[in-house]
């Protein structure tokens, strides 16, 4: 169970610590922040509210951990990582626990997460042992009028300091996998975890502290944003932000000056569905895609653009299958479980009267107890209804129709978002012309939106985000280049 | 006009000499080879019949030059690479003339020949700067139990001096896929021409005899297989092998040793051709890829695999553009002219007679005059006709007819050969397991098998070669691999 | 001569127009930024004050011209870069005479600019069509638990509008090294040239016009600061900031927000030199790495650090060398000319004089004559001294004695900046491990900091900038990456 | 205890079984090959004499096998090779045994080379799934005169049933540097070990059948050369050779035709040391290069080309080392041990007598005891002495004094084989340009040749072999390349 067993350490009595120098520490505020269930709506957890000067010891320790964690050799790091690997998937089910309480998430959904999370970690160590373990090596004479007198060695580095800010939906995931490019790249990290998914997070933070990094190397400290949220960010002691969330992003980055940035802010990832479309395909992608999870993923399908020769088919294969799903509290591995607080349930509330009010048809009729709403496909959605523009976040998912391929096309790039998309279609020739005409960082074919493998590139532009995400580009990007030119008095060519 | 105005100097009257040591010469053998033009079936020019002798001279002499050329700054070489190129282009009309006279190849067809093989040249001139410019850096610590101690510096260098044998259909292109490459890569190259296409490869080596590259760097030898073929191709000099051309290169590959070899050797390359496919869109890309250039072609359609439901709708319209292809002289830009020889022509009649005696189905009368063939396509080929399976290289398609994707699949890959293959499907899912089925280098997704553009990759397997060609591919293939490791006496990580 | 010949079309009376819409426009504002003559300390040219509304123009066609230029094929964008290439080489001569008016560089040098800029161009154009002509082709089946059912798709796609801000010192050359980039990467284009160097820009932009490019794709703009700089690097069209220059990068870094940026903000680059390093190599590699351009450089050597026990060796050979540099103006091709303006002149000044007071030792008289500042080499100089960590870009040169190797490590990373550094030494093992030890961007061994060639990566850490430039860096930051992913409905796995 | 425990299944009585379709067998033949422990001379171990039967029926399940393997996820086929690591390093110590037993290599050896396999084949897995998981995507534009109507995808794919025949000094790490390449990158593979070694392959191959891989995909067949050696090289099922070893290699490639080869067949390294080395370096390095498992390594240093003026205190120093080198049996661990087999022993008495009459300074007495040769250093040898340039693989070291850095490279480059060297300076520069000059596949600047680590290329030229190896060459080189395109009937560009 979470707190228990291995993790103890992790409480005092019914507050969680946080974690500075290698060590659990409780904040000399002597204050907490409460973690409010999403079910109950009580408070599960509490946690530290840490003080600006905890802060600034973490990134103390965090810059010194630093330099001898880059001289440590690419195998031992991988080594440590592949032990962390190791001990989440051992203590999953108590990790897993967390999430239920702590953000609602279904149950077997739960330990899904914890256990992708440590193949996440397995995999970027070894994909970091081979992208830092190799550079290039340039000689001068490709440039003109230069003979080979220059030999060019470019190597990735470490960044630093590596702050990582993981949002409620996949607290566990999306902070491994900040975490683990971080530091096989040799990087030192301090995490701050979102408040619903504070206590998964310090959970899984354990099981590095178990594996054995060296102290300092990895923090995570707890509060409240407003004593530690632009102090964090704007920290001159930090040289990375990767960040996963929702609109802070943008004024994250409007104060990060020359700090590399790693930033996923969510979408309005359309599904363009053809007529030749295979509509049961289509149905079962949108139910995962736009309901998983209450459709609490950056990469849900937030709305459904059909072909209206094809459009009362597809809503009503829909519409059966959304009679099937289960609504109820996630420790039931309900598909439909409360959303993660209060202001999302009212926020997507008033996404639905929006849309009720402007005339659009009601699949279901729209029901919610406290944070627990029903799923609702609406369909006639039109292009002045804020649901058509604005992701709710939650279990409401729009349909537009439309009568022509370039219409869909069209409302897909005049979106703000440009995360995912999806067009269903069994035409070779009409599946690549879509996809390269939508801008989004990502358009899948004849399949819903999805952040995985987690190995492949995962990027959104425009207010979508910055950077592109997946193992291999987040190690990238949480490295710098730097050259050695060896200059020789004669030129000198390689022969064999 | 050929032999006139710079390209005088190749020809001793009616006599073509040769290139070496950056002269051209004629043999001490005093005899020569006669290229017999296959229109008029007359001799056409005449070559040296070189004697081992000078091929020896020619070894010597590319050895030494290539030890210099590897020290020549890679900028310089691209740059003579470059002037090469255009002064092909600028010549283009008289080593067209050649290619017409030679191989009876259309007139135009002979143009783009020669442009496309300048544009080769600078492409490959460009990607060589890039792949021997560039090599990689590996440290020692990402291997377990190493500290970062060793710093290794790998680099690809030239092998040394590469025999080139092109074959007598693209002698001008072919031929260039093999210098460009080579001498970019700082090899030195002996060019063995193909008998038909002689007097083209020497004008194309004219061109980069103009361009000034250094003496004895490229040299071209003529003369008869019996006694130079083997001679060259077992030479201790030789370091690397590019062939292009037929069984002789099964032969050659025998005796090569450690040598690295770099093939292509035909193919039979299927065209499958499902229920859903663009039926126009196919016969035309039928017409291309079987009857361009005769047939003559690597790539050549050489056989349809068509499903049963659409082979009759299929076959009407492949018949009505057969009858829209001219026939004649390639002076007169005709689509069909006369095969290379008349030891082609009668191999290609032999096919068609044991066709007809087993029953396939004439969609035109089968008519021959000298080495000329009229345009003939073969409905209802069984496996037992040796058209089937056999490679005509020349204007004669067989067509299949098959009832099931697997019987095609089957059909192609039970193929001694596996160069490329195409099939012709709108669906998306389709498309993609066929070619992932097909065992060849290449499927052409709705389109003809081709080999170009240049860059791309392009490789047969089976006895349909060995390595990859494509410009950046036959340029690692032109190298090999050198590392340099420096030992340090203590661990040392790049800091930044 | 400068604004005559093609050129002719550049001016209006004394007046510089500015570019936009592929035309060459007076600004509706009326007004003028003068251009004063470092040497002459006079009005040299005017260029256009451009208005907010006309950068929003300019804004505007950029985004439409991108959006047909990013469907122009690759070879048609290297073609027409060329040509710009070829324009500019050809056109030295008056793009140098602008240089020496404007920013007072050696009228050798100057052409030399030019020249070598026209070369990064086509150097750069060739690499884009690679860079952006090849993406990966990822699987599913790497990833624990997954079949291949995904077929992943990466490609590198443009960022939109780029806005180029390149330094008075290298405005040419600066210019292109961001443009080029940017247009072979698919992206427009927007130049604001610095003040100084404004009219030059002018010329160089104009052989893009002279090449043809589309419409709107290049513009620049000039103006005030005050009026159209923050406008500019605010401005919601712009995708892409690429910025060379001094402090005022990092304030536009604050103000960015999730817009890629690629900044170079200068260094103070320590030169090391051990007890065993050839003190005539290192001798001759300060006055080259110190004076050039009157030390106007970013990668200057801008701190000489050496060992106490060759100190006065090394310094006599520099100062015998200081003494033979030519002193006057830019026109005579002196070695030292004029520096950019009197306010840089007066912050050397004031560097100089504080060095005096406390106690350096000067190798040579401190002499002025208006923007002229002979050259200066100041001995025995400590860390309390201004110019042992600022910058002068100027002609004065401080040498710190340092006793230990570590000593030289420390200087060298306790400074703000990180672009270059180099290190004089015999022995391969300290080389590197001092290489590996100097926290900076790029670590020469045995000469002095360079930018070039070229297509080495460059970059600066800490204040130095953010981003890594040469052409392959260059190109890859002014992309981002699309993936689109081919899901089928059952494993396929390519088989050949 | 070999042939005890899990490993009884191996052995019937005293006789070895071969492994053929995931089962342990006798052969037919009724017949054995005996194999000699190099320290008693009696024989140890008894292995089956295949029959050309038998290996026809592994061709076939190789082939068989193949095809469903080449199906199976990456991840999979990683997660076999894991447990295969694991496996073997488990039973490190009955394994070692065996090596002790076969090759008389010294335990503690023994012991390493069996753990070194584990994790060669642990990375081996890991870089496999990266190598084979990724390709290219390339559009058509590139190339001038193409629109982008072309996406040609690149796959690297299986070459099918790889041969691997390792040689007797490293029986078990190079049949695995050999095996896991192959494997992973979805080839099967049939084993043919050395006569001395094999029951320490068969020892390994058992841990890959624990592993559980599928049945015939790895297979290892015993018996007489005369027998089945040619029959197994040229057999039409085998796709591809991967040889270690000596001469045979070369006949091996005469026959080889269009199969793929990975050969290297031992070298002359030389070791150029240069006035201003580090004397007690070289030496250790000398004694380590040199005398390592009795000189019986490819990558030992076989002759040192040492400068005259520093000649007579290296030998001293080296005197010194060999005379504390410990001569006796591999169970005690001893320095020195047996040569493998009596007429090696013979080979390397005819290497020293004639050196001996040609008047070479012996700086130890020459003694020997049956395969037990005493260290010998040979001072004063010169290019007259067969030692100068012959590799006796025994415990001899020959000293050629030189009186120029052009006379040791001389020396190096005109032996016939080419694997690796070594140079020792201090200095930058002269290290990297003789590493340049010398014509081997790798030069250790300042450290004995070496291997490993095992991820860096390791290649010969000239007679030393083909290919390149290390593991991530030696994935590539068990691959080929296939490409797929798909055909746009209109251009289209990736938007974003």
């Amino acid at each position: 169970m979470a707190g228990t067993g291995v993790f103890a350490e992790i409480f005092d009595g019914e507050m969680c610590k946080y974690y500075a120098d290698g060590e659990w520490k409780k904040s000399s505020s002597g204050k907490s922040v409460p973690i409010i269930n999403p079910t109950s709506r009580k408070t599960q957890y509490k946690v530290q509210a840490c003080t600006q000067e905890e802060v600034n010891k973490v990134m103390d320790t965090a810059k010194s951990a630093q330099k001898s964690w880059a001289k440590t050799p690419l195998w031992k790091r991988a080594e440590l990582l592949h032990k962390a690997a190791a001990l989440l998937k051992e203590h999953k089910a108590p990790i897993a626990e967390c999430l239920v309480k702590e953000i609602a998430k279904p149950a077997k959904d739960s330990v899904t997460e914890v256990v992708r999370s440590g193949d996440l970690i397995s995999y970027c160590a070894e994909e970091g042992v081979r992208i830092l373990g190799e550079g290039k090596f340039l000689v001068s004479d490709s440039f003109p009028g230069n003979e080979r007198t220059k030999y060019c060695l470019t190597s990735k580095i470490p960044l630093g300091v590596v702050l990582a800010i993981p949002p409620f939906n996949y607290p566990v995931n999306l902070a491994v996998s900040k975490i683990a490019p971080a530091l096989i790249a040799g990087n030192s990290l301090v995490l701050k975890p979102p408040t619903q998914g504070a206590v998964s997070c310090l959970h899984m933070v354990y099981c590095f502290h178990l594996a054995g990094f060296p102290k300092g190397l990895i923090s995570c400290v707890t509060g409240k944003g407003s004593e530690i949220g632009d102090f964090l960010t704007m920290h001159p002691g930090v040289n990375c932000i990767s960040f996963t969330g929702g609109d802070t992003g943008i004024s994250i980055s409007k104060k990060a000056g020359m700090i590399p940035l790693q930033m996923e802010l969510g979408g309005k990832d359309a599904c363009i569905v053809l007529e030749d479309a295979d509509l049961d395909l289509v149905a079962s992608n949108i139910i995962k895609g736009g309901f998983s999870y209450s459709g609490q993923r950056c990469t849900a399908v937030k709305v459904v653009l059909v072909m209206e020769s094809v459009a009362d088919a597809l809503v009503e294969k829909v519409k059966a299958k959304v009679a099937k799903l289960t609504v109820g509290p996630p420790e039931n591995n309900c598909d439909i479980t409360p959303v993660v607080t209060e202001s999302s349930a009212n926020y997507i509330e008033g996404l639905v009267k929006d849309a009720k009010e402007k005339g659009a048809t009601f699949c279901q009729e729209y029901r919610r107890e406290g944070n627990l709403i029903w799923p609702l496909l609406l369909d006639n959605v039109r292009p002045d209804m804020r649901i058509a523009w604005e992701e709710p976040f939650g279990p409401v998912l729009p349909v537009i129709r439309i009568n022509s391929v370039e219409e869909g096309i069209h409302h897909c790039n005049a979106s703000n978002f440009g995360l995912q998309g999806c067009v269903f279609t069994k035409d070779v020739n009409k599946a690549i012309l879509i996809s390269d005409a939508m801008e989004t960082g990502t358009v899948q074919i004849n399949s819903a939106p999805a952040r995985g493998p987690d190995h492949f590139p995962f990027q959104g532009i425009k207010d979508s985000g910055i950077g592109s995400q997946g193992i291999t580009n987040s190690i990238n990007m949480m490295t710098k280049v730097k050259t050695t030119v060896i200059n020789l008095p004669t030129p000198s060519y390689t022969m064999g």
